[in-house]
């Protein structure tokens, strides 16, 4: 595989963070980068988007966190190139350390704003963005990674894409103990103010090495992984799988597609970028010119329009005003259809006023031989150089192996379970519907 | 005066707060204000505005500020209510509480995007603009302080505005040691990763006192207190005052003034909005649909306009590209007319691409028997309840009492300062500038 | 049941503490046993014993943990008083307050050095000391106790006998989720500089309640419960089971009863009150003589002891030389008699250099009818009332519940396993010893 | 000048430390030295000595501050060898390594039990303790440091004589911002929980820099060394000067003057290596025998000597039952035979129970050309290589520069001051004594 070589700032250029401390910068190639446009535009999407109406602090954008991963990768290779890159060079080669930090620093470069829900409707996909930002060649981020080599933007391309031949390049970025979870777990968990996210960080960077075909954890580091994996269910559990940041995301779901039927019947207008998006008609420039602040900037215009669904939706995205839900298990969802026609008596159209939504991850998945994590365990290296596979070791990931977490919720108007000022709940449809209603499930 | 009251919440909400811990809502006004739209879009105006250019961590927005006001208000009352309520109601009068914790919540709500430099050059007033959100009929935050009393808007806005007439109220909003201020020093330090602002909040909180005429320290706090007139001091060097961070603000500055003139001659266009300012035909609305998003969202859109200067400066601004400065002392400014014609040589226009900026705070000031921190010495009291004013008992404090602490800077296009691998630095224009320059600082 | 007061402070005393910030004390018996000589004593008593050796930032005391725990139990009964008191008498009792934090206070009173391996050769307990202290007229505790009421000190032993007819009361001492164990396994995280032992203390003590029969967790604090268990069995993994502590057990074990012996025979010296345990005539003034410091004293005279196996162990625990150790599992452990004999051809007595040493912990139990943790299971209380035993919400609970963590291990001199550098480990015995040892484990 | 290399270990030796996170040891002499009797000694003798009273969290021991101060110098010499040393050898050698870190981890192996109060007494001298440590062959250190080479102990110890020729070497463990000050400020500050120690170590890791004559820190690093000094400042205020504390110290030595007067007639008994000292004729092995659990079991056996003053001032001592105090300040100090009398005729003793105790400290001092501090001022380097003294930039270091930050206490019985339940306050003894004390004052 090709050696790639930047040359070196004059003066080490070092960034103030509050996860990691500081992120430090000595290549050219790196610093050239961080200045792009393309990159600098994340510092318009929000990491979290409409979890910060949940956790208030959690301002944090995608910037920070590809400069967070990066750095994750910097001391990553200073460990590999301390420990085992002298005595064997099979086990780690210096001359991978450029090629895995760039693509560190750009594994996340293609996401827009709000990616889940505006990729499912507008059809684009943040890990293609990413390749083809990287590739184009209007692109100064393009530009920067050529002066290095003509064929280096590939080699960055392939590592994120997970092509590149190397597995323990490859790895570092993707897998289930990659620099990329390390990252946004601690600097979630630092924003939004919960401690479930942090792990020993500075065992982790002592015990990971590499080995022939990837990369492990020595013996004496088996606490720190569990402890990372289990670090990673309870963020899910209390973070990323707040029934109320979904609320808002169906919300948003909910407001983009009428704003698109809106749009089409020519009754509101939107600004270059989001109106592109709306023909159908966007290219790559519309793309990059999208952030969070133009999406909201667009919602506030609707907020006066006058569509009442629509202006509605977007008040209720961005004043906060959330729908409300219940867990539903087992075969109680056929009792939604009735749900929802006291919901639309009540006088909300059920298209737009409730939702459906599931959402379930594998904590950890010991070995999937296809699939997304195919071949992405972790593994615990013992003193003889046995591998072990970590949930042979512990308890906590055994129990927590190939196990799908989450739940599926149904989404309605809080007036539907009325307050106790409230005249109406004592109405015949309020109390039908709250009689579905029971210790947060959906009940017969 | 007046007893203000409020119904209390079936539930009391706690929300996280990465820096306080919690943040817990008790009554029905704390919570409509929270949810009205004049306050939700809080949430889409950075606290620290360009300085997050500077320290990518500082995402964090007036809306986590505000909530941690009225946090830290509430919990002084908890102090005052459980130690001076009972023995002597001269002291500390529990019918306050709800008063103060409001007027915290409230006291930053009139603030814009980019207030500094926004009500530079378009005549608006974030103070003002804060009146009249609590006063005005039409906003869901009037109509939320009406529900608790018909006069409770413009007592909450008279605490704000410094006239109410208990300046013991007055003080925990507004003084040299109000929660304002030890909110913000925390936030921004923990946001932007600096140690400095870390002063000791909860000794603060136990040595806080009332007296007849205002707000006091206990003699065994007076170290706390020294150490947080020490962290306001250092946070302004380090951070609000970082050069860097200014260049942001002169860039933008310049941009707005281009972009008026631009506008005015019919050749770019703005989202309503901010279209009502660029014409001077804005109302409330306009100002309340405003916030960095929208700025962004225009900006983004001049980067494409025909006019060079503006669509550099936005790119200049959004991409992080910022002028360079050096320090400029005593009779020096005089060679700021001969650089500026170099910078023109150059080919840039100094009107756009230069700026004198200067940036100067009182970290403490004893007493200025007028002005506007008249009377807010910071006093501890002794054991027979003699009050100190704190410079005469902390040999730091009377260090920085009265100095003005910060400096003069000459921006300008980091070009004129070459670089290693730059032909044009040998050019006799280039040569003449960078001659001028020595150490930091503007030289003969 | 009675109630019990003491009379208040003048001023309240606050405490820096670095692990909750601060400790406050009102009551004048709280004041009066802090400063009792009994108490007092506890600042001279490792929380950790050995451990320090290991973690060498351990050196906590059983002084500040009991403190600790007070604290914690009085932040309880704040939360309880202020939810949970008004409403609903049966709830929570004001009351109680007194008793349950005097009780956390002095539920360790009875404590000597290395408690584990004194009390199995002395025959000592420390639960029995803690009530004899506690009840005994000569002491300064027992006076503190009486000016509040002739019955408190029986009803504070009764509450840390766990024989006071209140669960409420017991369970917030002994409990699978007591003040106990919420503080030690926070402190010793702190002090051992591991970061396994946080867990949400502010969430704990927001969603604690009181029941009819004790004490539960709202629903929406299920995840920090569970984190709080994940955090106890990952302590006692990494920092209560470390192998090298367990050495340095091993040696304090072997080097009293080689002193015992050493004593018997007449060979060696002690101080008055450990010459009465050596004596076998001891008195509660010798054993509240006893300390760390008073051990280590004893241990440093007997360096210079004629004994060499006595002067050997003694400098082996002060200088941390430690046994190193293999673990044994399945039927591994009919070899040690072969690998004793070849310990003892190496010239070291197997009785005083070699030991079998099991340690395992129930990181939950769900249910136990009987024994130790009877009927102490952590329950979460649903929205209607139900209660949920954990285990039954958390795959992680499950996965640990009733299961036994811990190992077996066969301590022996370091000197076996040789090193690179060392003649010796070609000598047969030697490598006949080392065929036993793979990967860490006694192997065939 | 030499020299020094240590064989390396076969594995890095890594230690937990909460402060520094971890302590990592590559080579053989520093495990070979840590692993000797004379530095293991140092577990037993607390760092702050008597402030524990006061923190109780303040157990840490010189051990690991000396683990902490080597640390430190490690880091200081990857900065240094990272960015100084390839450039120009004369600006950093690496072969400085390993003497710098030995002689900051042995930096204060001459310590014994509370120095301060026990070298007055018996005429020690931590420093010259340590040298003889450092070169007596009888010593496990000295032997472990001849391994390196036979000129090795004395290079080491005349590093920490500060007569070593280099003086880049000498101040990094000796002047006003060394390893040594950076380490206990931090490890005090985290061991007492107070927050006034902290400062930004990481920052200054990347400022400090070595130049021709010895070490400074860069331009941008001014606020960091700023900050460090004024936490040093605080730190002295508020712990190392605390009142109570100093009470405590005041006991001792009262303590330990009687102890030496009942020795000598013959009515107390001590262990051997305390009585060698009591004896006047103690060697070193006596020397390294003390600790601070030597001295309290001395202690502990005196509470129930004949002597009641011997007994009652161990008791105070052990039991944390202080002395009170004022300050006194200008002519005051004449009033002090007056009270001595008053307190005489109450019934203690004033040769016991008073003391006059000084405390004070520069916190900075630009320059003093003769002194302990000599040339040790703090430099800042410009862009230009230019130095400038710290107190020409600081306002805040040029406020405490050559100032005198402390005071005079005058010590006595509390009983003096009586309490409101006192009936014995009003007798004329009480009511005159108290009539000299106000506002924490010594008044006329």
């Amino acid at each position: 595989m090709k050696k790639f070589t930047s040359p070196k700032l004059a003066k080490k250029v070092i960034l103030r963070d509050p996860v990691h401390g500081t992120i430090s910068i000595t290549d050219q190639v790196v610093f050239d980068i961080l200045q792009s446009r393309e990159f600098q535009r994340l510092r318009r999407i929000k990491q979290l988007g409409p979890i910060a109406f949940v956790f208030p602090g959690a301002t944090h954008t995608r910037f920070e966190h590809n400069l967070g991963v990066y750095e994750l990768t910097r001391r990553i290779c200073d460990t590999f190139e301390e420990k085992y890159a002298g005595e064997d060079e099979n086990l780690w080669n210096p001359d991978n350390r450029l090629l895995v930090e760039v693509a560190g620093l750009l594994h996340d470069l293609g996401h827009g704003p709000y990616s889940h829900t505006f990729e499912h409707l507008f059809g684009t996909n943040h890990e293609l963005m990413g390749q083809k930002i990287i590739l184009d060649p209007r692109t100064e981020v393009n530009q920067a990674l050529l002066k290095v080599d003509p064929e280096f933007p590939k080699a960055v391309a392939s590592v994120i894409a997970k092509t590149y031949p190397d597995p323990k390049v490859v790895k570092m970025i993707s897998s289930q103990a990659d620099a990329d979870r390390m990252d946004y777990l601690q600097r979630d968990a630092y924003y939004t103010g919960v401690s479930y996210g942090s792990f020993d960080m500075s065992r982790i960077l002592q015990v990971i090495r590499p080995y022939k075909d990837g990369i492990c954890f020595t013996e004496n580091g088996m606490h720190a992984v569990e402890d990372y994996i289990v670090s990673r269910y309870q963020m899910y559990q209390q973070v990323y799988f707040h029934k109320v940041g979904r609320s808002t995301e169906v919300i948003l779901h909910h407001l983009l597609e009428r704003a698109k039927k809106d749009y089409e019947e020519g009754i509101i207008m939107a600004t270059p970028s989001l109106a592109a998006f709306l023909e159908g008609k966007w290219d790559l420039t519309d793309y990059l010119d999208l952030n969070d602040g133009v999406m909201e900037t667009n919602f506030t215009m609707w907020t006066h329009a006058k569509d009442p669904i629509l202006a509605d939706l977007a008040s209720r995205y961005l004043f906060r005003k959330p729908l409300t839900s219940v867990k539903v298990v087992g075969d109680k969802k056929k009792l939604v259809t009735k749900l929802k026609s006291l919901i639309e008596e009540a006088g909300f159209d059920p298209a737009y006023y409730t939702a459906i939504n599931s959402m379930f991850d594998q904590p950890y998945d010991a070995y999937k031989p296809t699939g997304k994590n195919a071949n992405s365990q972790i593994e615990i290296m013992e003193d003889d150089g046995t591998l072990i596979e970590l949930s042979k070791m512990s308890p906590l990931v055994e129990a927590l192996d190939g196990t799908l977490q989450g739940d599926e919720r149904f989404y309605f108007p809080k007036t539907m379970l009325g307050s106790e000022n409230d005249p109406q709940i004592f109405e015949p449809i309020y109390r039908q519907f709250q009689e579905h209603v029971h210790n947060g499930y959906l009940v017969e």
